[in-house]
């Protein structure tokens, strides 16, 4: 398919996704962090465009940015797209945003062609769906989905301030989450990049995902001894850091053990691990580490935890310093896409064309929270040498323009079937 | 000896210390980093005690604040008295300005008495004695010593700011260092806690320091590559962590080696592991660590690098990532304390009737490079527990002022015997 066939604008969307990449910590491209003024500046943008494609653009009380275009029969309920503007740090142009503007791009079209849906379209940007500095990623999800509790709200950054209190600063409101909760979600479609390698190396348009991987984050948190690194003897230390240490190797072998089992997709890593004080001339007094691990066999990720809470124990034991806390920060469950959706869009992929597969998820999505309020699914689209939340995370203009008129033509036929339904 | 015996004043003195240790980060005390503005507000304190004291205060091109005190005869040349006002993050309030008060207080007691020197006295806040956020530490005295090269200069901090402007921002001159470099120091003497048992274990009051040991800072780099840590399946990852948790085991295996074997004082502390991006769901492209060791014998450190290269290079391989970087931050050799000075400090203790100990200090201290361009000696004072770098520091006020009567009474006698040297 060219360009030129296409049912939307693949110059504007592309311009949309290149607007919003300028909206980055200079130092840093491509960074532009949950909750940050950078974060609120690129969400002015993405409110302004919304207002320019003739939505109603406004704030849920779990922090989401929602773009709203009233549909011909209002009862029926909403068909939702979106996906997040937030960003890992040093990450990429694509990760998030192209979902968000391919939503957008998708109701101008819609516009352009003077159609009206008979469903109200939404179009969402999901609130700090990468992990935030408060320990918690996919915070708009949760909260749109009743899976943002008050133990996560009180979680806090680095510098004390809580995800309550954050959240109110970016427009949401803490005290009312349950404002944000839905019923109303018939269906709702992600596009995304495919974050691998399967749509690039077989040469395919698009992925439909079948699954997501379940993701269960785990923090540990040595506490020994803040000593002066040149008076202290080493039989008398309580180094944290040896603790950590020890326990990164063990996360690694532990999970190339299970992944090697061949029952099911499994990885594990270490992202996090800091140290206080953090100076080159004193013992580590503490060290907090974030163990990461997904899977589609939850079996997998159980047998992990029981690894290294008994291994991570022993390294302290070993190093004298004591593990203070063993505290899983998240546990989202593995999620199957909703089977009619699923066909929706490959359906609408053979009437356009295009060569497709199915996929699994390797990466957690908001489409995998939405799943409990409602029919979910997703479109991966091709991006170079699978790289991403990195700078050099890339996708072609056409290759997004392509996915995102798989979900146009899915959403016209659903707004149709779904009445069925 | 009771306080009132004491030919200076022990509370005016203890004033000063606790005046300085509330300018600190309100929100890790004790810190007051070198090049902050908390540093500078420290040193305008001091600068100010400096004239009350009729010291004329000034700032050398090495970034040295130092209190100067004529003497009868300035031909004989300078006796210095000094350490340091900057902290390692969440320090003490006695590591280095203990050192600093006792000067400005000695000058005030000298003052009090009436007693006017031959030599001329100066008391020296040298600059950024604790290793800096560029990597280096003992600043300023290593600019009064021709120690700081351009090298050095070049060094910056992770915001990129150089070491070089940042001596500029402190009021010192990185293009005139040359005139920072002393030729005229007769003696220097400096007081420190000894963050160490001995004293206190012992009920001893000072303990005079023999040697101070060498210090050898290395950096070591791995870089593999940023990947989402959902869907990089483990075999294809690059992880710099992993080459580094690996390298942290090592170095702490290898020091408990080499310090057991008994041919000399021997330990090596990894202190510093930064991760970048430092996000639980990616994988860690790139790992920083710093090992810190510190010996009596040189050949001790020469086999632990030796060790520790071959051995991360084999982590950073086993990972499949890149060992970036090997560099030796900075390499001081181990230092004999002045003979002459050492026997001033006995005898001065002898006559006060306390009761002391010669000792090897395991930390590094700026006497250490004063010892290049002449005499330099150091007196420890008993703190609780040996707890230094962190909050819990604590020295008595009585034992520091005993400390500080050591040293007016040696600047006294010094002041006669050099003239005869």
């Amino acid at each position: 398919m060219t360009q030129s066939n296409l049912p939307l604008d693949a110059t504007r969307l592309w311009a949309d996704i290149m607007a919003l990449s300028d909206v980055t910590d200079p130092a840093r491209p491509y960074t532009r962090r949950s909750f940050t003024q950078l974060f609120l500046d690129g969400r002015a943008l993405i409110a302004q465009r919304f207002a320019e494609a003739g939505l109603t653009a406004r704030i849920d009380t779990a922090g989401n940015l929602i773009g709203r275009l009233e549909g011909r029969n209002p009862s029926l309920g909403v068909i939702a797209i979106g996906s997040h503007s937030d960003t890992v740090p040093s990450g990429g142009r694509f990760d998030g945003i192209a979902g968000v503007a391919t939503g957008l791009e998708i109701a101008r079209a819609l516009r352009d062609s003077q159609t009206r849906l008979d469903h109200t379209l939404e179009i969402i940007d999901f609130l700090a769906e990468e992990p935030s500095e408060y320990g918690l990623s996919c915070v708009g999800s949760r909260g749109m989905t009743g899976a943002l509790d008050g133990g996560m709200l009180d979680l806090s950054e680095p510098g004390g301030e809580t995800l309550r209190d954050a959240l109110r600063r970016v427009g949401g409101d803490p005290d009312r989450l349950d404002r944000a909760k839905r019923d109303d979600v018939r269906a709702f479609l992600e596009l995304h990049i495919e974050q691998g390698v399967v749509l690039e190396s077989q040469s395919l348009d698009i992925g439909v995902v079948t699954s997501i991987v379940g993701i269960r984050r785990i923090e540990i948190v040595f506490e020994g001894q803040a000593d002066h690194a040149g008076t202290t003897p080493l039989h008398l230390r309580h180094d944290a850091l040896v603790a950590a240490a020890d326990t990164v190797g063990i996360v690694r072998r532990v999970a190339e053990r299970l992944a090697g089992e061949g029952s099911g997709y499994f990885v594990a890593t270490v992202g996090i691990l800091a140290i206080e004080p953090a100076a080159s001339n004193i013992v580590p007094g503490r060290c907090r580490l974030v163990i990461d691990a997904r899977t589609t066999n939850p079996a997998l990720t159980a047998r992990l935890v029981a690894e290294i809470d008994r291994e991570s124990e022993a390294a302290a034991t070993a190093a004298r310093v004591r593990r203070s806390a063993f505290t899983m920060l998240s546990d989202g469950p593995p999620v199957a896409c909703d089977p009619d959706l699923q066909r929706a869009l490959r359906e609408a992929g053979r009437d356009l064309g295009l060569g497709q597969i199915d996929l699994l998820s390797g990466a957690g999505h908001d489409a995998a929270f939405m799943s409990r309020i409602g029919r979910s699914a997703m479109v991966f689209v091709p991006c170079r040498a699978g790289k991403s939340h990195a700078p050099e995370e890339w996708a072609d203009r056409d290759a997004i323009a392509t996915g995102a008129a798989v979900i146009l033509q899915a959403v016209k036929a659903l707004d149709r079937s779904l009445q069925k339904a």
